[in-house]
């Protein structure tokens, strides 16, 4: 079978067989090395075997498998994503881009290439179970510290302790780092947002991974009576937020490119017959240039400061993430887009405004991600979804991505960043 | 002792003594009927005494003592307040009231006027310990009903239990109710506010207790990713919600003596990094004129409708309370204003923004309430406080305006309404 329609009908089968492996009854949730984990590696085994390709899980929990180059090659491309998922996830998250991977190598139907693929599925991309993302791609890019591994979840259990219980050992972790042989890595992965819905297009390459500045702000007016306190009066912290939030949407609203967002508002005390002396809220920033990101950042901060001086309040803020922008690797980007077009699709440049598991693989090798249209911009939520349609185009791609980076020696050659 | 001054200094140190029998440990909270109350009563027998008033409690716990008129006069002045707290509370809102009443009483050294004065020290006005404010003053006016008879407490306990814990008898309850004798009714009471504070004035007269509504407002849009999701594809509440709260203060702004406060905003799902798919708002809208107070929420929902169809969001709204205002006695009012202008301060009519045991009492009889400046408007705070020379004012002020009564044979026949 290498009909992408057909490995497209396949793929949706697979990602829907996958979701049914969970930790929770009636909804879909599969945190770091849970038990459902055992279940999705060994049914991914089972598909990788007709291929001739066997299994290993990496002591990070990481799903890994080789498709073997043509000849003696010394080069190798990853094609991977994660294996976990939020709570009550969707089919689609993650997963697909493992089960597209596995479909192009089914689709190459024994043909070789001058490179090595290796099936990389990430025991850990989402942050849920121990606050804190990415464990399985660090550990790729030699991340996966001591401070990591002692990380614990809300049972008390550290990483470490889920890695020895899952049956590994964590001492060997620093062998799931890839080495100089590594010369770039592809994701595929659903958008996770509206963008291409909106656009009527399948597929969308991403250029870079949004740089993120996460606030937190407190504006401190004074508590009173709602009856009493006459409008001019008043130092209505809950007044004070608003006017900013309008503030921060509107210029956001101006600049192309840039998200902001106030997510969490928090006022005390929160009755409906006092003013609100306190208002706790929260600031996300993103934007694929860490300067336009940065002076956002500080415009939105001055609009907060000047608001709060005109009103008589206080306004305090700290930052408490601020984390730079991931451009992927321009020629890899650009084999994308000339694949979209060979699969008869309008290539979409786009940024990423969520994190992904490239973003942790580009500190090494040469990144890129292949992003799928998501009908609604629904994701994180069981109504999540991928057309077939979309799935056979990203399958297209993805065939003549391989046999593009194939005959470019200039990929092959690239360095790896030790 | 007739100086107002020196009795000003004994109200102030009479009240910071009452303020000592709390049910809490370092702070004062003092609830229906709880253990501090009975002490409470026993302090306050041991001034009337003294004057040759005995103290009733009656069968909903207020206390009541009478001041005999000079002949055989059928006719009575109620002057009175609550003697409940807030929990976290200050030593005058309420127990002022009754503290100068009894001072007025010291003041008269004797002397009998030509119509009885009742001290009453109304059990309950907070609505804290069962969520209904104005248990003691509804016993006044017929209204402590079934209903509320058996509302219940946190711990489950009814109203109706509390009264006979405190060994009173409910059926006697009727018997609490004011008759025809009863002529007025006066109030002194902090303002609780910052208005004549900010005036610079000492004393205020009360014309109206301003109607109040309150309701709750829900706008829902889609909860979205916020790096994921350009600003022009959201559908975000908190925005949304932001947007209608600065209308509704501007809004308020314009018209003199409005308020509308938003005192209580609850985003969900309320993360850093999520766009709000449903904000949970509260209004609170205050204003002398029914009309005017209906017509502004009537205008400040249809903006939280114009809003949300721009938004494209869907907004719903309960109204929760639609309290009409209630006017005080234009008669007794006058007498008021010519009293504080008699005591050598300038009266400054205002309307009360929060609610009193007078709007309650006026629905039987002729009510008044005189204001003291509260400085810095604080109120239900252990910093509440109130200046001896205004407490020394007010007891001028009471002093002649007993006396333009007791000469006012047009007072004296006022209607009671049945």
């Amino acid at each position: 079978m290498t009909d992408p329609a057909q490995l497209a009908e396949q793929v949706i089968a697979r990602c829907r067989k996958l979701a049914s492996f969970s930790e929770d009854a009636g909804s879909l949730r599969r945190t770091f090395l849970s038990p459902p984990m055992r279940d999705v590696h060994q049914e991914i085994a089972s598909w990788l075997e007709p291929l001739g390709m066997k299994v290993h899980i990496d002591a990070a929990g990481n799903l890994r498998a080789v498709y073997a180059a043509q000849g003696p090659s010394s080069r190798r491309l990853i094609i991977g994503s994660h294996l976990d998922t939020v709570p009550n996830a969707g089919a689609f998250d993650g997963i697909l881009g493992v089960v597209i991977a596995i479909a192009l190598l089914e689709a190459l139907a024994g043909e070789r290439l001058s490179y090595a693929i290796e099936i990389v599925g990430f025991s850990e991309e989402e942050g849920v179970r121990f606050g804190t993302p990415f464990i399985g791609s660090r550990a790729l890019v030699g991340r996966l510290d001591e401070s990591l591994l002692n990380a614990r979840d809300s049972n008390g259990i550290t990483v470490r302790r889920a890695i020895t219980d899952f049956g590994l050992e964590p001492k060997e972790i620093p062998q799931a780092a890839i080495a100089d042989d590594v010369c770039g890595y592809l994701e595929f992965h659903i958008e996770q947002g509206p963008v291409l819905d909106s656009l009527g297009l399948p597929l969308g390459v991403v250029e870079a991974i949004a740089g993120q500045s996460r606030l937190g702000f407190t504006f401190t007016g004074r508590a009173n009576h709602a009856g009493t306190t006459p409008m001019n009066l008043r130092q209505d912290a809950m007044a004070a937020t608003a006017e900013w939030i309008t503030a921060v949407e509107r210029h956001a609203s101006t600049a192309p490119g840039l998200v902001a967002t106030v997510g969490s508002v928090h006022a005390s005390p929160g009755a409906v017959n006092v003013i609100a002396g306190q208002v706790r809220a929260t600031l996300d920033v993103r934007h694929k240039e860490d300067g336009d990101r940065l002076g956002t950042v500080s415009c939105l901060t001055g609009f907060a400061k000047a608001i709060a001086r005109r009103r008589m309040l206080i306004v305090s803020c700290t930052t408490n993430l601020n984390q730079p922008a991931v451009v992927m690797d321009p020629l890899l980007t650009n084999q994308v887009e000339e694949a979209i077009r060979k699969a008869g699709c309008t290539p979409h440049r786009m940024v990423s405004g969520a994190g992904h598991d490239a973003m942790i693989l580009a500190e090494k090798v040469p990144a890129a991600m292949v992003f799928l249209r998501t009908p609604g911009g629904i994701s994180h939520d069981p109504a999540e979804s991928v057309s077939m349609d979309d799935v056979a185009k990203a399958i297209e791609c993805g065939l003549h991505l391989l046999c593009q980076l194939s005959s470019s020696p200039k990929f092959q050659t690239r360095t790896f960043r030790a």
